[in-house]
C-alpha cells in the first residue's frame, strides 16, 4: 500500500549525512541543494553552483560570549557553509575575553590545527598516557592537536584572544568533558566512584552543568 | 662519517609503529620479528609465521583487580599478539567486583562492541549532544560505542561480571577522564573555572590522580 | 510528467546501503528509521535515538543447528542490529554439536577475530601462498583471520561449542567455498578441469550443494 | 505542508553520487536502478543484477577523431558502465592518429595505469618538483601515472596508436590543463602575469580553446 | 649491547612492505632502492628516480604455459615493476590455450577489471549469495570482478586468448580455491564432511593439489 | 656477506616517508627523531616528546617577496613541523605585494581551506568541466579548494594581502603549472601542438620557466 506523500515529507527532514565519511568524494565537490539543506542526500546540479557556494563569510567577527567562560566559538561544517560538504575538512573561530577559558573537549573524528590570530592563549593537550602538553602561544603561532586527544586554552593576555581552528573532517565533532560527564545524566553512584566526590559535590557539578 | 652501530641500535630501539594505520594492510599479514618486538617496522618472512602467531590465549582469566575501582582489564592488542599486526583489529578483556567500576573513557581511534560474558553491568555512553544512553546489559548482550564517544561501566550485580570488547583499530587508545582532566597537570585556573570547582575540592581530586 | 506516489514506494523498497562503506562516518551514529529499515539511507533524527538501538540481545542463545553439518550461526549486523550502521563493525555467534563444522568461507570484506566461549574447537585459515594455520583452540582463547583469507572451525570437543565473532566491517559478507564452487552453476567442464573430478562425482557435489 | 509529488521528482532528478567514495563499498556491488541512472542513490536488487551488468562491450573501436588533436578517448565510468560503481575502479580507451596528442592533463583522484594495445607513444608525466619523466613506449608496454600528476601522449609512430587506461577510482576526473588555464575565464591580468604572455598571444588562446 | 653489523643485515633482507596500504601515499611516488628490492621500507631519493621506473615491458608475450591448465599468467606488482609502489594499482597479463582455464580463485585486496585482448573466454564471479554471473566475452570486451569475490576463466575459443587485468591494489592477493583448500593440509575429517566427499576421493584431489 | 656500517649510512640517509598516508594512525602521534630528520621512519619514544614539538613559530611574518610575482609563501609540512606527522594536516602562509600573484596550481593530495589575514584578493579554482569559480574575498573571509582542482590568486588590493591556507594531508603537493607545463622539459612539438603555440612564444614561455 503506498504511503501518504506527507509521509515521505517526514522521511526526507528527517534524512542526515549518513554516507558522506571522509575519504576522497568520487567528484570534484557536492553542493547540498539549498532547499533541503537538512538533507545532505542530494548535490545540486554540478552547473548550478556558484562561486558564492564555495566562499564563506561568517567568522569576519565573533559571537556574543558566553558568560560563564567569556568565551564564544563559531563552528564552520557543511550545515553552514555547504561548499565543505564531501570535502572532508572544516573549521572554526573561537574568541576569548581576558581570562576566558574553551573547557576541555576533544574532537572525536579530526585533528585540529589551531592558529592564533589575536592574543596570548596557555593552550595544550593531555596524550593517552595522561601527559600534558601545554603552553603560551602567541599571535601567529600554531599549535597542533592530534584526533581524538583532549585539549583546553585560557586567554592569559589582557585583551581579547582569538583562534582559528583548522580540522581534517567536515564534521569533526565536539565532546566537552565538564557537560558529558556531569551533565548528560550518567548514574550519581558511578560518578561519585570514579572521580572520588562526595555527593554533595556531586551535586553541585550537576546543577551546574545540566 | 659513518655512525657507530651502537649509534644504530639506539635508533632501532626507539623506532615505534608510525605507519601501521588501519586501512587495508598490502600482504595477508605481517608477524613483527619477535626479537624486536617494539619495533614494528619488519615482518617476520611469512614463511617463519606458525599458527601460535595467531591465537592468544591470555584472556583467559582476570589481572588482580585494581584496589580502588574493583576493576581490571586486558587490553589486547598487536603489542602482546603480534598477530593483530596491519590487520585493523584489537579486543580487551574487563573483569568488575561486585560495585566495581570503569570510569568515563573513551578510545580515540575505534568503535568497540562490548559483549557480557558474566554478570549485570550499567552500562553506557555519551553522544556528542550531552546526550546519555545507558541500561543495565546481562550475559549475552551486546552493547556497541561509537567512536571516540566517552563511555562507562558499573557492575550492578552481586558477583563477578566480565566483558569482552572488540576494537576496530590495532591500536585503540584510551584516554580515561577522570585522569585525563585531573592527573595530567592541567594550569588549577583552567580547571576551577571549566568545572566551577573550589580551590579544595581540585587539590583533593589532584591528589587522587597524579 | 511527475511518477505516481505509488512508483517511490517501489525505488524506496530497492534502495540498499549504497554508501555506508567503511571508512569513519561523519557523525556519531545512524539508526536506521526502523520503519524502512531495508533503507538505510536515512538515519532517524539523533534525538530520536534511544539505548535499546545501541543493545542487542538476539544472541543469547543458538539457533537450531544446521542437519548436515550440525552447525549453526547467527549473523549480527546493521540489519538486525540498526545500531551497527555506518560504525564500521558486526558479529557473530556460532555454535557447533560435537563433530559440527563450519565449512571453509571467507569473509570479503573484514578481519575476524574469534573467541571461544565454549568447548574444543579445531579453527584455523590458509594465507595466499596455500599455507595452512590450524590448531585446537579452546574456551577463552582467540584466533584471528586475516581480511579475506579461507578459515574453518570444526567441534572437536564431546559437547556443544560456540564461538564469537567480531569484524571489522559492517558488513563482512560471505562465501562458503563449497556451494560457490559446486553450487552456483559455473560450467561443469570448468569445474571437472580445475579439480580434476570425473562428471559422477562432480555430478553428486552439484546435487548436494544446489 | 506537504510538498507536492512532482516537486519530488525533481529533487530525484538531481540527486548524485555524494557518498560513493572510493573505499570498500560495504556489499558485494551496487547496480544503480537503470529508471534513474543518473540518480545512483538505489542500487537493483541485487537478484535482479545479471551479467550484463558487469560485461562492457563499448570500447571495441574507437570514436571519431577530434579534428584539432586528432586524438579520441572513450572514458568508462560508472555513468556507461553501472557494474563499476562502488567498486573504485575505472577504465578509458584513447586512440591517436599519427602525430596525435592527449594534452598535458590530470586525474584529481585516481592514479593511472596506461598499456599501448597499439602503436608507438610519446608518454610522460611531471612530478611535484617539475621534473618530467617521458620515452617512447610501445604496443604491449605499459606506463603509470602516479595520482594527481600531470601526463601526456603523442603518437610518434606513423599509423593509428591506441591505449588502454585504468583508474583506481571509480570517477577520476580530468582537467585538460589548456582548457582549464585559457577556456574557463580566468582574469587576463593574472593571467598575462602569471605565463608572461603578450595581451594579443593570451586573446589567441582565449579564442582556441573557448 | 650493539648488534653485531651482520645482524642488521639479516633484519632487513627480511623486512616487507607492512605500511604501504592502499589510501594514498603522501608523496608523488616511492621507487624502492633497487638494491634492497625485498626491502619496500626505503624510496630512492626521487631526484634519482627515472623514467625506467614508471615503465614495464614484462608483458610483452606470455610465459611458457602451465601443463595442466594450459593457462600461464604474469602478474605485475611492486615487487617487479617498482614505479607500483604505493600508488595502489597493479596488474596481470594471462594467457589461455584453447581450453585452459583458470582455476576458481579471488583475490582478498581488489577489484579487478579484466580486458580481453584476444580470443573467446567464458569468464565470471559468484557473489556472496552463491549466484553466479558469466558468459563468454571478446577481444575488446570488459568484465569487471568485484573486490574479494570469486571468479574464473575459461578460453572456449579454438586459438590462444589472452586477457589484461587490472587492479585496485598494490597487493591484491591471490587464493586459488583448489590448491588452497586440497592443496594446504587442511584435517580430512573436516573436508570429508565439508564436501560430502569420500576418503578415496578426497585423495586423489590432494594428491593432485599438494 | 654483511655490509659495511658505511653503507647502511648510506641508506637511512635516503629513507624517506614511503607509508603515512593520510588515514588515521595508529597512535596518539609520532614525532621524528631529529636526528634523522629526513627519515621519517622512526618516531621519538612518546615519552620524550615535548610540547615544543606541538607548537610552529616560523609563519609570524612572511619571507622575502619572490621578484617576478610579488608573491612569497611558507609552506609548512611535516618536514618543518615535525608534529604534523602522520596526523594528516599540514598548512601555509602566503603574502602578496599589491598586484602580486600565485600563479595557478593545484594540490595533487588535499582540499585547502584559504582564511584572507589581511587585504583583497581575487581568488578562484576551476573545475572538472572547465568552468571557473572566482572572486575578490577580503579580510575574515574563507574560500574552499577542492581536492586537486587547479586554483589560484592575485593581490587586488592596494596593499600588501596575506592569506592562511590549511591541507587535510600531511603532504598536500604542488604542482605550479606554468613551470610543470614550460619548465619541465615536455617535448616542443606536443606543447606547440597542445596551445596552438608558435615556436617563438613556446621558446620565451621555456627560458622563462626553466
Amino acid at each position: 500500500m503506498p504511503l501518504k506523500t506527507s509521509t515521505w515529507f517526514i522521511l526526507f527532514l528527517n534524512i542526515y549525512l549518513i554516507s558522506a565519511s571522509d575519504p576522497d568524494a568520487s567528484q570534484d565537490f557536492c553542493i547540498p541543494r539549498s532547499e533541503f539543506s537538512s538533507i545532505f542526500l542530494s548535490c545540486k546540479n554540478s552547473s548550478l553552483a556558484t562561486v558564492e557556494d564555495f566562499v564563506f563569510s561568517g567568522i569576519k567577527s565573533s559571537k556574543n560570549l558566553n558568560k560563564t567562560n567569556r568565551f564564544s566559538s563559531i563552528p564552520v561544517t557543511s550545515t553552514v557553509f555547504p561548499g565543505l560538504n564531501t570535502l572532508g575538512m572544516s573549521f572554526v573561530r573561537a574568541d576569548f575575553e581576558a581570562g576566558g577559558i574553551n573547557v576541555p573537549h576533544y574532537h572525536p573524528r579530526a585533528t585540529e590545527i589551531a592558529y592564533v590570530l589575536e592574543g596570548k592563549i596557555y593552550s595544550g593537550f593531555v596524550d593517552s598516557s595522561n601527559r600534558v602538553y601545554a603552553k603560551v602561544i602567541e599571535k601567529g603561532e600554531v599549535m597542533v592537536f592530534p584526533k581524538g586527544l583532549m585539549h583546553f586554552q585560557m586567554n592569559v593576555g589582557d585583551s581579547i584572544a582569538t583562534i582559528l581552528g583548522s580540522f581534517n573532517s567536515q564534521n569533526p565533532g565536539l565532546v566537552k568533558i565538564p557537560s558529558a560527564v556531569f551533565g548528560s545524566g550518567i548514574k550519581d553512584e558511578l560518578l561519585v566512584k570514579a572521580f572520588g566526590l562526595s555527593d554533595k559535590v556531586l551535586d553541585k557539578l550537576r546543577k551546574q552543568f545540566t
